[in-house]
């Protein structure tokens, strides 16, 4: 009894229009990842379960893919364990690997282990998917690809100025002007804490704040108080959640908010840097701003904090992120190793593209030309007609079988093939073909023996 | 405490130059793929259990991993099936997804759940990874890529000559010259055994019959003995065992040997009309040979089977395989839809390049040009440099510490950097740049306001 297939959810069959256009988005961002002097890595889908496991949280925990072993995995477990009948006392019993969760871990462990082979400031770049056991919805999904560039064993701040520059290379290659570049810095945040007297509470303090687009001012209020932030010093927060101006008059109203605090003003020297930097080589389409109320979910980031958001007027969250964190691969025991990286969001990209109506319309043709089928003798004439035409690099190719002509036609058509080549029994005889451009419906007849005329005309 | 981390076994981390070579071999394959009219989709990492269950036999089953569900698995396992404490009798409650363990039955459960949106015939080409828990051992690993090429409904041999031709010219193309494409085709297989009658026995005979390679003409009469058939049949077919001459005088032969069975003179047939249009269109640089004793281990072929294997010279087994399968679909509810592909094999083709020492040597060049890092002032002109060469496409970068200039040049020879970039002081003031051509040592200035006279000396 034949079944009726599905695919697990949250995962996505690309079909070929998707993925060129997706490859259309991974081919630039690494085009400009190799020019920048990235290079690639790539690690394995599954890692042993305590590389993964305990580094991203609880929650990271619970939504990492964990692989059954292999064969009587039952035989290793003992019969204490195994009677309490337990899911979370027997995952570690039966399973030793697990599907990668992101690429930054993977990345310190290979760091850590390739140590020696490594020429540091490594610059690397990494483009491949991740699994995340997430409840899937609209926009997020089980396995998606991440794109990620890094620089580790580099302090200098000139790191954040190229990769300020490596976005807005990609996103004006890729037509998408206008994005902005939102730049803050955990000093800074970490300064505001101190100076507000929650210096303990400083995450809870960022995570609310991060939330000032989506709650509102009063909301980040409430929430702040709620994680014990007093009244007092949110009121001396308060400045930061309505700052205006261009960003050297932002700097000087937060450099005197953070006059006696040595990390904020520290973050503040570190951002005027960049800014100065970036503003004097100029950005191609890009805006930089800075964005104190920007904090990043993720508590690892230690200096510069970046996110990039989608021009005006496209409903869309953050299309890429990052930061500078000091200790990426103390975790594997290779203390000391700076890094600072970015990343780029794939699917969210492709909604942007696809809602501004960015992609080329070359991603649709599959065959630039194709012969129509008029029998066998015809079909080998044709067949070495295509054998030139492919080792010019086009794509060409043959009708597979002899069915009924306005049949091949509609097969073109399909494709948005804009050639169609007729070679039937009076070409083969006069030794020609006729092109038909499918756009205007022209037809041309050229010599076999000239089709190099044919090939410079595409 | 930290951890030494490690991998799990059977899988790899790849290095900048390990990606950038296999991706030199991918690119290749996939740049022919498309200018024979291929068209790419992708399907996700892990299918739900039954779409993979059951299509590759026992031994396949084994080798799939499974993924364990998420959350509290145990919670819907009934306590019978639990106290068991069977692992075979579990796996299925305690797994609902697996890994993709070929590209095949994934293709064919996309065909059928996207028949509506796909104009056939369909050409197809995916390129992703695949798992398998196999014990891992040289040139065996349990992640790894397969490359395949698929037509599906489309009938005519034509589909066989355009593979031929596709092998032929992506080995060109990869300057691996003088590969051999061995043919062969179920039918004929099939007729043999008719012939000698152990049509019963075909499956047996045909395994058997693939191990001359390993096992020699003795091994194989013992096995076939072994599994019943006669000594009577096995005088039969001997002449199978050491077939010469061209491909005509061995078709011909074969002709004689298989006048009474319809199928077999109908693999025949085909045999002679692919061979005879792959004779009228050449080929650059491989070689079509038949072999009779290729049968390959999968049983869903039922008319061409092809085989590549590396010049001679090169102690490898085969780097490509292939053949024409009657009922794809036919698995998952839909019929009669038959297809032809190939496949690649990445790993092997990448360790015959290495051997051969083909990998072109700009693979491991990843920064043509390297600016040295001076201090700030300089740092900011040069980085001005630098994102004219970036916009020129040129791989750049500069020093990203103001280092001593030892370690900097000992960091370009280490990256095989061609050309290194001094901006120091002297040549900030005179608005000029000096060029290093580290392969002769010479050194050139050029003015900064004629950089393009340097990038096109590149």
């Amino acid at each position: 009894m034949a079944q009726k297939p599905s695919i697990p959810k949250g995962t996505r069959d690309f079909s070929p229009a998707e993925v060129n256009r997706r490859n259309y988005i991974f081919d630039t961002i690494k085009k400009h990842f190799q020019v920048f002097g990235f290079q690639p890595i790539e690690t394995p889908s599954f890692e042993n379960s305590e590389t993964l496991m305990g580094k991203y949280g609880d929650e990271g925990d619970r939504l990492i893919f964990k692989i059954l072993n292999s064969g009587d995995f039952l035989s290793k477990v003992d019969d204490g364990t195994y009677s309490t009948k337990n899911s979370a006392s027997l995952t570690p019993k039966i399973t030793e690997k697990a599907l990668r969760y992101d690429l930054t871990v993977p990345f310190a462990r290979y760091v850590v282990m390739h140590q020696n082979e490594i020429d540091f400031p490594f610059k690397r770049y990494q483009i491949q998917p991740v699994w995340r056991a997430d409840r899937p919805q609209k926009g997020r999904f089980r396995e998606f690809y991440q794109c990620d560039a890094d620089v580790v064993g580099a302090n200098s701040l000139l790191q954040e100025v190229e990769l300020i520059q490596l976005y807005d290379a990609v996103f004006t290659d890729l037509r998408l002007d206008g994005v902005h570049i939102k730049l803050n810095n955990r000093k800074v945040l970490a300064g505001i804490a101190e100076i507000i007297g929650a210096k303990q509470l400083l995450v809870d303090f960022t995570v609310a704040l991060d939330k000032l687009d989506k709650i509102g001012e009063e909301g980040v209020k409430k929430e702040m108080l709620e994680k014990g932030i007093s009244e007092k010093s949110i009121a001396k927060a308060a400045p930061l959640f309505s700052l205006s101006g261009d960003t050297g008059e932002q700097l000087s109203i937060l450099k005197a908010l953070l006059k006696d605090s040595e990390q904020g003003l520290e973050g503040i020297e570190e951002l005027e840097f960049i800014i100065d930097m970036v503003e004097q080589l100029g950005l191609q389409s890009a805006q930089l701003s800075l964005d104190f109320t920007l904090a990043r979910g993720l508590n690892y980031y230690t200096g510069t904090i970046f996110e990039v958001s989608p021009p005006e007027g496209v409903k869309m969250g953050s299309i890429g992120g990052g930061g500078r964190y000091d200790d990426l691969t103390g975790i594997f025991g290779l203390k000391d190793v700076s890094g600072v990286g970015i990343s780029f969001g794939l699917d969210r990209i492709y909604l942007v593209l696809e809602e501004l109506n960015l992609f080329p319309k070359t991603l649709e043709q599959f065959v630039q030309v194709l012969c129509l089928n008029f029998g066998e003798k015809e079909a080998l004439a044709s067949l070495k007609l295509i054998s030139t035409l492919r080792n010019s690099g086009i794509k060409a190719d043959l009708y597979p079988t002899g069915a009924k002509i306005q049949k091949q036609f509609k097969y073109a058509n399909n494709r948005n093939v804009p050639y169609v080549i007729l070679l039937g029994d009076k070409e083969l005889v006069e030794n020609a073909f006729v092109v038909k451009n499918m756009a205007n419906g022209e037809q041309k007849t050229f010599s076999i023996d000239s089709i190099e005329d044919f090939i410079a005309s595409l």
